[in-house]
């Protein structure tokens, strides 16, 4: 078992940072994470216009995971998420939903047993931690940690919580693996551009898988596959992971294009990651297809 | 009890249909309902090219409400669905996320028992029964059963299923309520155009509530609240919704915009209801927010 500290982390995704760790494929790792703010907001007096936007949503890491090379895939198997006993709740100036109706605010709520949020004295709610920024080092360059990607990066999906596994195409030797920007609650669409920010820590098995076709970031649950996908038109991220699930599908399935977009109608959701506009970060959707009786992974 | 047949039905919503039942408030209704296509559909070989477009989503009614008067709700209650045992999915020409890759055809299944679609030698699944048209008179000239709108129509929505409520404007004297289009199972954003197009029959309780403050259509089930909404632009539907609830929120439990619109970013999901684009029909979503412990209905 490895652990990295949360003051070893990156603001981007890229195959130029140094790995702050090496493992082997299969070994599981602790990464503990700071919150998407890195920790600057500790009063409802801190507003996000008042702290460093240079450094929003660090990702513990880079983990460099041995045998990783390009055009392998690398899974994240998420085994452990531990929350803080705090967490934050903002709204973001010109971003968002409903922020024409709304004023700019930050709102500490306690995190009681790692299980309920205390949103005030008359309402909480269940956690539902998540991890929001999950990636690998793309292609070329580097992506901010706030943005999402082929990579992963800010994929924002509640579907990525304890139990699941996420699989990520490898661009980089070693895939330079990282996450970070818990969320103890977050609605799908993230319509206010935040959840419940937390820091806390999150156990992992990074594994390397051979001769597995993947382009994009696939998540696998107890019951269900998804493909996420993004873009500035929301359109167009349904249509591309909606291309990804149906390429997945006729190709571990065995399934012709057409029957395959007719089953994807009568089962797979399409569901929103993150949608809150205007934002200039891009929409996340994730398509859904639950696992269906005899019927193969649609990775391996 | 009432019944009506499934030979009862119209093709749009209207103040102008003469009703084909009179009920009072609090009274239970059985509605035989035909598919989407109005049977036309029999066989593979039946595209949907070669079928009558103007006898597509009848809705089985209207049904006079007695007492309900403009400004009121109408509370429609799901109490049983069942099906047919022969549904059909089909992908129509030039509509839907995955069209450009695929061809025009249709697919008739059998649904076993009620429970389970056999959609191949190799693939079933579980039916998720849902409702697709359901809707009242709209204020004012028709609108046709396969669209959407403020007084309900096209909604395609799958919390739309036995045991939840849906809450519907009043618009005329009356109501003149109706539904129809049922699905045996579905995909949330119903992404090739259709999903398991069935006949069966809906029993449903018909109350009108006084006082309710409503402005369109809004769900309940066992565990949450739904505002649904509908525009050609997928950013402007979602937008719509998220006002609806949040205004619903602030009214309901006496929270201010922003305490709302931060509640909302940790705990309302953006959900997609019908997103097939391309389509002349324009999308559908939802915004979701569970029920909370110790708060009022949002409704009544």
């Amino acid at each position: 078992m490895h652990t990295i500290e949360r003051d070893q982390f990156v603001f981007s995704f890229s195959g130029h940072h140094a790995p702050v760790l090496t493992v082997q494929s299969g070994d599981r790792v602790v990464l503990r994470t700071n919150d998407c703010f890195s920790g600057q907001i500790q009063g409802d007096e801190d507003l996000v216009t008042s702290i460093d936007y240079g450094r929003i949503n660090p990702a513990t890491g880079p983990v460099f995971v041995e045998g990783a090379l390009p055009g392998d895939v690398l899974k994240a198997e998420i085994i452990r998420i531990s929350l803080d006993n705090q967490g934050v709740i903002t709204t973001l100036p010109g971003i968002g939903t409903l922020i024409h109706r709304s004023e700019v605010r930050s709102k500490l709520v306690q995190i009681r047993e790692g299980r309920r949020v205390q949103f005030s004295d008359r309402i909480q709610f269940e956690c539902t931690p998540m991890i929001g920024v999950i990636g690998v080092a793309p292609p070329g360059g580097e992506v901010a940690c706030g943005h999402p990607g082929r990579h992963g990066g800010n994929l924002d999906s509640s579907c990525i919580t304890e139990g699941s596994s996420v699989y990520l195409p490898v661009f980089v030797p070693g895939a330079l693996f990282g996450l970070g920007d818990l969320h103890a609650s977050m609605g799908d669409g993230e319509m206010c551009g935040t959840g419940v920010e937390t820091a806390g820590e999150v156990e992992v098995r990074l594994t390397v898988l051979k001769g597995a076709e993947l382009g994009a970031p696939v998540v696998e649950t107890e019951d269900s596959w998804y493909a996420v996908s993004s873009d500035h038109d929301v359109l167009a991220a349904i249509r591309q992971a909606s291309e990804d699930m149906q390429s997945m599908i006729i190709r571990r399935w065995e399934l012709t294009p057409t029957d395959t977009y007719l089953l994807m109608g009568a089962v797979s959701d399409v569901q929103m990651s993150q949608c809150c506009k205007p934002c200039p970060v891009e929409t996340v959707v994730r398509v859904r297809i639950p696992k269906l009786e005899g019927m193969p992974g649609l990775v391996e």
